[in-house]
């Protein structure tokens, strides 16, 4: 830490490691670590409120969530296929996406100095948050819980499960729920909060270790491996023989053809990814649309931050669950920024084991 | 026509020409003409009311109608992949569908004899209809217009317009309607409701004939011929730059993953069928589903039988517009049950301009 000038507040320069995108990632194929490098050259100022300007904040990150939905940012699409893909990020800069992180300079009125927050931010050190990014923060009103459920949880995915299942879906008591990617960010807290409804709960995930999770516990009621499974719509079947409910699709692909195989009349599909399709170039067909039909089925997709007006009416059905142990959540924590790269491109080949997160700075 | 016995009334037996499935059509490929044959040596007893029972009616069939859903009832599938098609067709026995029939013999309480009605019958001159199918007809209450229209504009096509449009779509002025197949029987009577309401209606269809109808008879404001496009994107951005808001989804395959592509934010897709799928073992891959996710996008099956409670409601819609001339129902009649095979294959080549009907009899 070096001091420039007379006053430590005002010029304090420290180190500020980063992530950052080499190059652009191919639209088909799978990220490489080696497509990010970390680096520990870079410094930064931690400037007087008045120098990050009245609609800015100076955060130090605590904690970065890995989330399938920065794969599509590592890639730059032709205008005319990026019809809805998000911006990509900007070679030779921090790779962006959502963490918890405390407010060390703020300008911005919504905030003091010392507030722990959640939101999108740079995965560094350090980051200079101004508009629009800063006015998406969340402020973090309740600590008795580890702070890192805001990147999954109390976060992004907590709210993506709610909104999904509480506002697209609505499954009742008795209903039949079967959730892709089970063992995921999302799937979990899906499956568990399907378990507190009264909802038979199926949920198919990538490796016995995470069946087990599944089973024992978040309390689904059967599960299994789709990688053990050379005919998916005979796995559902023995799971679930009279037909679902309710579906979270996570998965897309062969995935969900079967789930439509196994639909029941008037059924739901609520939609929040695709994860099979997101290192594809052309993503798998799929096949069995027409039940959509036979069986009056509505399938609809969703963005939670469409929905983020109701998050304080999820925090208050959440946090006690979580209080009294009644939602657990199960994290897979990577220390250290060094270790940001390996633990967010494994995210697409299944190697995380719940909610991954990339530890940056100690509470 | 043989008197047998001393009642004419009691006992006339007449010649009864049917429409036979010779043969169940593999699952994949167009059915063809000589899977049916016409036979005229069947005869028909013209029985006493008690004869057809306290819940049957003896018909004179008028005018039978071509839809495709008849297609999935002339396959034999294996149980485990005939989860939700509608019993295959007997061979040797007349096809059945929808058709516009006169009430000869009536012993159901719901009808009178001289009653016409419309719904499902068989593919023949006369049929002895009973429970569960003499259930399902309805009496024909308006005979100010064309009798045939109970095929088309006011019956099953008519109400699966009106249900997709007005239930589970809902465009409002202004917004953006894209049709499929849509000189269709269903989709010249959904593109003129959306004219109707105000909004702007681009469809395809698979000839220039055919566009020209869409845009010079049913008022579209723009229409393609999906055959001429080498990319059917292209070809939706050309007529609607800024996205769709509707989309009524007729065929299934390319087309709906061009679809996908242009919707716009928070828009519906009503599916109530895919042509393009009926005749292929497996369907064409729909690639484009995340997009469900990326827009918002709700995407919603629905059969329209299950609305039918509404169909006087429908009638007090409709009526007046066809008396009007605000809507108009283009036919495509083929004269005679001998015609029928043709036609009825010919639905799936698209020779057919407009709703494909049968004239059996004269009224």
């Amino acid at each position: 830490m070096a001091i420039v000038g007379g006053s430590e507040e005002a010029t304090v320069v420290v180190r500020n490691k980063q992530v950052i995108l080499r190059e652009y990632v191919p639209a088909s194929g799978f990220p490489k670590e080696s497509d990010m490098c970390v680096t520990t050259i870079g410094t930064i100022k931690l400037m007087l409120p008045d120098q990050v300007g009245s609609d800015g904040v100076l955060v130090k990150n605590l904690y970065l969530s890995c989330d399938p939905s920065q794969r599509s940012r590592m890639t730059k699409y032709e205008p005319s296929t990026n019809i809805c893909m998000p911006h990509a990020f900007t070679i030779g800069k921090p790779i962006r996406g959502y963490g918890v992180a405390e407010i060390l300079v703020c300008g911005h009125p919504n905030f003091e100095k010392g507030d722990l927050v959640w939101g999108i931010t740079g995965w560094e050190e350090y980051s200079v948050l101004t508009k629009p990014a800063a006015d998406t923060l969340t402020k973090i009103q309740h600590t008795d819980v580890p702070l890192s459920y805001y990147t999954g949880i109390l976060g992004m995915p907590g709210m993506t499960a709610y909104i999904g299942f509480y506002e697209i879906c609505s499954p009742k008591k008795g209903q039949y729920v079967f959730i892709s990617a089970a063992s995921g960010a999302v799937g979990q807290l899906v499956g568990q909060s399907a378990k507190l409804q009264g909802c038979y709960v199926v949920g198919s995930a990538g490796s016995k270790e995470k069946v087990d999770l599944l089973k024992n516990k978040f309390g689904f009621d059967d599960g299994f491996n789709y990688k053990e499974e050379p005919d998916l719509n005979a796995a559902l079947k023995r799971s679930v023989a009279d037909g679902l409910s309710e579906n979270w699709e996570n998965v897309g692909g062969k995935m969900l053809d079967a789930v439509l195989l196994n639909m029941r009349i008037g059924d739901r599909i609520a939609m929040c990814g695709m994860i099979s399709r997101y290192n594809l170039g052309q993503a798998e067909g799929v096949h069995n649309l027409i039940y959509l039909v036979a069986k009056r089925v509505r399938m609809e997709g969703f963005l939670v931050p469409d929905y983020y007006h109701l998050y304080l009416k999820f925090l208050e059905l959440v946090l006690p669950y979580i209080n009294e142990g009644k939602i657990v959540d199960v994290e897979d924590k990577a220390q250290g920024l060094e270790s940001g790269p390996a633990a967010l491109v494994e995210l697409f080949t299944g190697r995380n084991v719940g909610k991954q997160v990339v530890v940056v700075a100690l509470e």
